[in-house]
């Protein structure tokens, strides 16, 4: 439902110089929308665009006539596609507002970011297949997939007044925890400390309470992507999950990127949307004919670590994971708000769908330390020597993303990344 | 921690002569907060005071300079107990605010109503523990109760959005259901939709990120208490719940009563928390001075059934169900606030924590129609002939509530009600 048009042109380039540079983030091809002021100060936070290493202050440059990042988001598709027009137009080589929008960009490298936008509600999904099958084989070999999950889009409601932007680092959690073989719980930091790769989809127009978003009009009601960690405590959640799910094993941190890619962005970036032989086929709320046709984000991940031990000898973050997206996941965005919908539910503006752990089929696309180490079980080596199985205090996890295909500039998400303190 | 002072004397009445009404919910001891305008205005949500059957608008009236309720419900508890000793000695008889204030009461009747406040996130807890054990005995005959759940206050997160105000209708969900003998899921209206008999309790000073807050602590950080049904379509819950939790099956709505009656005016309503003999000791930061001397609130709570055939007939609603809640929680409000922030959680003011179905340990204070019909298996009678397993279209469930006892004047939380539409 996102056409491909002249802001996707690949011989477009910007005046901003640095946009142009081979495979930069944030060339004129992408515009993602992110939330910004100068570091340090206490000024309002601005709606800003990123541009090469600069951002471009949509009020300043007389674009937008809000400083709320929700209210545009709620703005129907077409809106957006004459906004991004606007937007791509003005920063074009040859423009005439290259004088005046000139006064209206500010270095990257002064600036600090908040979480994009207001997140009303946060839902976490599960539709990263190989994720749910590595994992539900650590707690029941002989049935590693619930009989639902082919059927119905898992998902659980996550905390929203947690989510922090890439760059904000937290404190290791703590809570009660529960050796097998132990009588009774104890309490203290968690030893199991995990992160999880996955996407953040947010939404866009509402829809209202009792009114479902039929599954060929879903997309629409997309804003953009984003980079999402939902870190885990893998001890707090095998002791508190049963029978009402994930709770305080995730809700004291979720990190987003602070650039949220337009799903207009990414119409280049699609793969088709596939399923193995015999597996059912979705129910009719879940299956259209869009959906088969805009298929997946055709999108490529990648986690990286630096250690403390790394930081301080100069060593550059090691990569730990790296898969594609269309590999992983076994619904498609629009099936997700389709499904979260179906019964009436209401999505706001601003509101973040998780897309659940991104693991690819093979072991170096897994997107958590429980799947890399057999769930804790055979530590991984850093080419330092050092090992891990979880995390350990100093270490900062940085998830990565890029669409990259013939016939199409490349555009990259940014970085969510933390460091976890003691 | 919330002192008896003089706004609790049951001596003192009101200028406003319907709030000194034997049994009324809102004398002058009570004071809940509530968001109102006048019916069908499309005026902003004002800050009003429930007093006998008027409304006292906050700012109207000079006491409040915010239309902002998450702003007021911010301030620190002494702030607070100074507004409620103020509200309290302005509509005292012989108040020399009597003649300015008349001009700030609108009757309630002349109202609407909207969810009290901005909520942010909402946590859903399971403390019933009564409620538990009968609804676990229907999936897990040989373990009622998961070996945590005497140490850990379960929760999980809910949706906030979906969170509507008493009088409210809304429509019955669709989504996956799966016979037990079926061989694939269906999808169609829910067959099984039930009500839950919980609190709300909501916050009121937040804490930062990363911040615990302590047991003794916890109940500062409590704004009051309001009804909340937390509807349940338990077919979606039993297909879909596995492994991450309930979602659709309970977010296409929740609904609120229009007060919050505040911590200061429960101050005289406690009841001692004890524990079953040979239950485990909660772990310390569970367990504080001040959260046993405060107790449990004692509360009365009932659920009434009125059926569109009831109605025509102009026939009452009927009392399906009569408890209070110190003999159906596990844990205290302090207890769940603490446990939710132990691992560093950031709670905001307005944040909603539902206290779980509180049902007693009789069937007839049973919380919620799975219990009263022992899983659906039993349909209930009610007084004009009519059965029901679940609602039905055109049902109108109301919770109400209630504390009571020698020496303090009865106060009432209003009602909680709407009506399943098809």
């Amino acid at each position: 439902m996102y056409d491909i048009d002249a802001t996707h042109d690949p011989k477009r380039k910007s005046w901003v110089e640095s946009a142009n540079a081979a495979g930069h983030d944030f060339p004129i091809q992408n515009l993602p929308f992110g939330r910004f002021r100068r570091a340090g100060s206490a000024d309002a936070w601005r709606i800003g665009v990123a541009i090469g290493d600069q951002v471009l202050d949509l009020r300043a440059a007389g674009v937008a006539s809000t400083d709320d990042m929700n209210v545009l988001m709620a703005a129907p598709p077409s809106q957006r596609s004459a906004l991004r027009a606007t937007i791509s137009n003005g920063l074009a080589e040859g423009s005439a507002q290259q004088a005046a929008w000139s006064k209206a960009l500010v270095p990257q490298a002064q600036c600090e970011f908040t979480v994009p936008c207001r997140v009303g509600d946060y839902t976490d999904f599960y539709t990263g297949i190989h994720h749910a099958t590595t994992i539900g084989k650590l707690f029941r070999p002989d049935q590693p997939l619930m009989p639902n999950y082919k059927w119905v889009p898992i998902g659980y409601h996550g905390r929203a007044s947690s989510i922090i932007v890439s760059g904000q680092d937290f404190k290791r959690p703590k809570g009660q925890t529960k050796a097998p073989d132990a009588a009774e719980p104890s309490f203290g930091p968690s030893k199991r400390l995990d992160y999880e790769l996955e996407l953040g989809f947010y939404v866009g127009q509402a829809n209202e309470l009792g009114e479902p978003v039929g599954i060929d009009d879903a997309e629409a009601h997309l804003f953009g992507v984003g980079l999402f960690n939902d870190w885990s405590a893998r001890d707090l959640q095998a002791w508190e999950y049963q029978p009402l799910g994930p709770f305080l094993a995730k809700n004291f941190a979720s990190t987003v990127s602070p650039w949220i890619v337009t799903m207009e962005a990414l119409a280049p970036f699609r793969a088709p949307f596939t399923r193995p032989e015999g597996d059912p086929q979705p129910l009719p709320y879940l299956d259209g004919a869009a959906n088969r046709e805009q298929g997946q984000l055709d999108i490529t991940l990648e986690v990286y670590l630096q250690t403390a031990k790394m930081r301080a000898a100069g060593q550059a973050p090691h990569r730990l994971t790296h898969g594609r997206v269309a590999e992983a996941a076994y619904w498609t965005a629009a099936q997700l708000l389709a499904h979260h919908t179906v019964n009436g539910c209401n999505l706001q503006p601003g509101d973040l769908l998780g897309s659940g752990t991104l693991s690819g089929p093979t072991l170096d696309a897994a997107g958590s330390l429980m799947e890399l180490t057999l769930g804790g079980k055979q530590a991984i080596e850093l080419p330092n020597g050092e090992k891990r199985t979880f995390l350990e205090d100093g270490d900062t996890l940085a998830l990565r993303g890029w669409c990259q295909r013939d016939g199409a500039v490349r555009i990259g998400f940014g970085e969510a990344s933390a460091t976890v303190l003691a």
